[in-house]
């Protein structure tokens, strides 16, 4: 079994020894929970049906990290008088949303009241594929890829940081601008991309990216005790990121910038051909390589170390 | 699958169908969630090892009154700036503490900051016994029984706050007043006779107090679609309660009274005799009898109605 320290924990439910009738190897339940708290995570002003949705989805997004099928969500809520029926009708609007399209059903949960603040709990359980893909387990000469654009989500924040969130709704015409915000509000859990890859048989570790891209793959180097080199000129950008981002810090924001719910992995060194041939479903980017050693560098096109001037993903603060 | 409304949901883990080699009755898994959220629930002021003890414990009775075995918990924990380590270490070691008494493992979990409260959200999971005990299944004429004593949790609560919450770890000496505010600040879930009573196969409903006798018996009532007759003269009330509830309402507080903790359940009417001899190990009080109709009503020794003078549990208001 494992325990604190990946993505989800992973249970293996009690079934009757071979010996005695039983099949054995049930499938393990996959299993996390992560709390939204206001001010800290998210302000009263932003979009209640996207809270929601957001709150699901990043739980959804362990699972997926793992390879794993969502399948049921807990919610345990805590709200002060002041939030109106309207609110939480949304909210629920944005998580039941997040539900259906990613097929989990609602078993549980509490509501309790809270002084000032909302809080948010969210626990999902889902069914573990035949593999489940840890942190663990990347080697020396695997290959590292990262699924969809990174930076989005950063950018998306600072813009609405910038903007004052609540207004986005009806003051956000550009739909390159709103592409951006939406992938910082309603982020796309890669739940079909995770099984496909837990499927490939190629995969070495996999996590998803919600402290930033460095910091999670630090994650996959410290719980495999390896290095790793990124190629930051291969890193996948959006156009949005393109012509948007350079105020913000542009590649360093990607590269640094959390909350972006793609899938990092690590293909065996020896099975990189395989892999491009058997997961075709997976969209994914080549952006570097697994080294021996430690710690994560940067090299630039030119082969330099690239030093990003901002490391890590901070909250936003109220 | 048993969703919303119970103490903890039910989820059967995906195995072969029979006809494939599988076994098909694989052990169904308990999970439940509760919040504990300072100022509502508990004050800063009280003992941090007996707050982790309880957020642990709540949710362990949770999976008791199902009948189940608890076997697994997640800590989704934020905290304000100001609090200590030596708090959180207290805390810890509280909840450590339940944890080892009924055999569960930390398996996962996150923690985050909060602006100024704390907020305490924990996972349970545990594994079903053969018979999976609901609220709903009491039928007219089954017999209604209570695991050890009701009122000292409600009892000690207002001992605490009319005392001053923080103060009586020292300035309590009286054993008997200190037994009282324990049931309160550390809560013993039946685990043990939970299991019991699931296998003993007479119980046909069961639910642990923690919104007081009263209202706990209203949702076997309203899940089995019952009424309920509860002989006030036979409420178990331990000796500590005797001499000391008088001024907060004796009897009443306990039957309206919350955060017992104790099971309740319902003894088909024809099996009394079987669930005495087969369940000896669950030390349990005879309290009245389900009937036809709805809705829950007390009588005392003289036949007549009684009205308690409050009903329902509130929670504590910092």
């Amino acid at each position: 079994m494992v325990g604190i320290g990946d993505d989800a924990a992973v249970i293996t439910p009690p079934s009757p020894p071979l010996n005695k009738g039983g099949m054995g190897g049930v499938a393990p339940l996959l299993i996390t929970t992560d709390s939204l708290v206001e001010d800290v995570h998210f302000r009263r002003d932003s979009p209640p049906e996207a809270l929601g949705w957001k709150a699901l989805a990043v739980n959804i997004s362990d699972i997926a990290a793992m390879g794993g099928m969502p399948k049921h969500y807990l919610l345990s809520l805590s709200v002060p008088e002041g939030i109106s029926v309207d609110y939480l009708d949304r909210l629920f609007a944005g998580m039941t949303d997040a539900a259906r399209r990613h097929g989990l059903s609602l078993i549980g949960g509490d509501t309790t009241s809270s002084p000032d603040r909302i809080y948010i709990s969210v626990t999902v359980i889902g069914e573990a594929s035949k593999n489940i893909l840890l942190r663990k387990g990347a080697k020396a000469g695997d290959q590292i890829f990262v699924t969809g654009t990174l930076g989005d989500s950063a950018l998306g924040l600072r813009m609405l940081e910038e903007s004052g969130v609540g207004s986005w709704e009806l003051g956000v015409k550009d739909l390159k601008l709103k592409t951006i915000i939406n992938r910082h509000l309603r982020p796309v859990p890669r739940v079909k991309e995770g099984i496909l890859l837990a499927n490939s048989g190629t995969i070495t570790s996999m996590i998803d990216i919600s402290d930033g891209l460095l910091a999670d793959l630090g994650h996959i180097c410290e719980e495999s005790k390896v290095g790793a080199t990124v190629w930051a000129d291969k890193i996948p950008l959006s156009k949005g990121f393109k012509s948007l981002s350079d105020r913000f810090g542009g590649i360093d924001l990607a590269l640094s910038g959390g909350e972006d719910y793609e899938l990092l992995f690590t293909v065996n060194g020896k099975e990189v051909k395989n892999f491009l041939s058997e997961a075709k479903g997976v969209k994914s980017t080549h952006i570097g390589e697994i080294t021996k050693g430690k710690g994560v560098r940067v090299v630039g096109k030119d082969g330099q170390l690239h030093i990003p001037q901002r490391s890590g993903y901070e909250h936003f603060k109220g």
